[in-house]
């Protein structure tokens, strides 16, 4: 369906796609769709034509792929597992989201995925390696024509569980993604500022270190850049924020055809009022129903509200 | 010693003079120079003349007159009370600085301070009321030409001690600054974003939320405004940083002769900036030598550092 100019700034998304039940102080999600792929994918296809390469069971049916195809999301590479059923999990956030713990993980279908990508999908200029194993992350490189821009986001699952693998992973992307506690816990400073460097240290090119409600700072060889957080004042559910944060960022880079310092700084305004909408409801169903405008009417009033004249 | 341009934009300070005791992590302090006042009015020094009224006793010297004075700082509000010691406050920081515990308080002198203006303080067009009971911000207050601009700074110990005379102060102050901490306890809200609007209903006009490194917020009758903090890897004392960016924030609106939002935008900068100074070594060191220069210098890195264009 993309045309030759589309096609040139692609992203490739992969990841998990899953049914998540979310349970906050405020509500019950029952069965919902979620996954990093899933937001990371509606994230970035409000910028650029998007791909999505991951791995559904035989509970996920019409009404999720047309979600997906919603956003015009490119799904020649999700593979269709007869086998079993969606990856799921269920997870309860404690009073304020100050915490989350995990209720339930079944791999279901996900245990035996190995990301393949269409030959197609091997070119693509821009690759989000969502939130999944390093391992799986590091296949998806050995797949990628060289010259792509890598974007790779974590959990602290994998820093407890796939350490070496996540440092082999460093020294191939272009950026890394995580959150001040990660940061913390792989540099052993809590101070964003003495890790950020650090993290510079194990390979990328580029870190981004995200802070929630207080923003995120950019670690990039030209300088920092350093963005607070739109400011939101009532969370709903914080599943998906930072996998909406990666996918808005990579699309927005990709959109603009370049990855320099100015538009990073960009990218990453458009990254923070993205994932501000995903924490509005529960689940995606405000990341889906948002719109360009409402993202584009956030990123002028982050802007202006963080201007010195 | 001022001329009439220089009047017309002092900026009167009032607040603690004290001797204080900072054991960290990493030192003990012995016997410093400290006060709410002190810092305050050295802040302010460094961008317009600035008048100090407190009070200190018999343990208060030359050599601290002078450090005074070397800022120009203007003394003749400054009481000097032979009846005892100065005001005098030890603490102890925890661990990375997330706690801190007061060790002894000696009012001394303190315990029957009153403040008075001499008669030509009276005119000062811009006031900070510096971190001391709500009762004495007020007497400042009743003793001022109407038309000053006001800022009061405060603290969680009044929040709890006198919090009627709190209450009473705030509807006669123009901008109302405390932490993101005193935001919640006083508002019942912890996101600062529900707290800033809730005390803007409690009578100032303006009120700036601080959130230690992770910035400050500015609500404003025309906007919101967001500012990450100055970098700052190594904190040796965080003693003052509240002071100092009160001080430096009232200093730089009278040095520009404005109170408007786009100049309070500014102002907020340098006080971020000068606060991270302060804490860069114990006490009142590395704010006293820093220089206009090195304020200048971070202001334009953090302008640099927050700006999307």
């Amino acid at each position: 369906m993309s045309t030759t100019a589309n096609t040139s700034r692609s992203v490739l998304v992969v990841g998990s796609v899953a049914f998540d039940r979310i349970k906050t102080p405020l509500a019950d999600s029952g069965k919902i769709l979620g996954g990093s792929a899933t937001y990371g994918a509606i994230a970035s296809s409000y910028f650029a034509p998007t791909r999505l390469v991951g791995v559904v069971g035989n509970d996920f049916g019409p009404a999720e792929i047309n979600r997906l195809r919603r956003h015009d999301i490119d799904l020649a590479g999700l593979q269709m597992d007869r086998s079993g059923d969606t990856f799921f999990w269920s997870g309860v956030y404690g009073e304020h989201f100050a915490s989350r713990t995990t209720l339930e993980t079944r791999l279901n279908v996900f245990a035996n995925f190995s990301p393949a990508l269409p030959e197609e999908y091997r070119t693509s200029p821009f690759a989000l390696l969502g939130n999944i194993q390093p391992q799986l992350q590091a296949q998806v490189l050995d797949q990628l024509a060289p010259g792509a821009f890598t974007v790779a986001d974590t959990m602290n699952l994998w820093l407890d569980l796939a350490r070496p693998q996540l440092l082999e992973l460093l020294p191939r992307v272009d950026l890394f993604i995580l959150n001040d506690e990660e940061a913390h816990q792989l540099t052993g400073h809590g101070n964003v500022y003495v890790a950020g460097p650090k993290l510079i240290q194990l390979g990328p090119k580029i870190v981004i270190i995200k802070k929630g409600a207080h923003g995120a700072v950019l670690f990039h060889p030209e300088g920092l850049f350093a963005l607070p957080a739109y400011p939101v004042t009532q969370v709903q559910d914080p599943t998906g924020a930072g996998d909406s944060f990666a996918g808005a960022l990579i699309g927005a880079l990709a959109a603009a055809g370049d990855t320099g310092f100015a538009t990073l700084r960009r990218a990453l305004a458009y990254a923070t009022v993205t994932a501000s909408l995903t924490v509005e409801a529960l689940g995606v169903d405000r990341l889906e129903t948002a719109g360009r405008a409402l993202i584009d009417q956030r990123f002028t009033e982050l802007v202006r509200m963080t201007r010195i004249d």
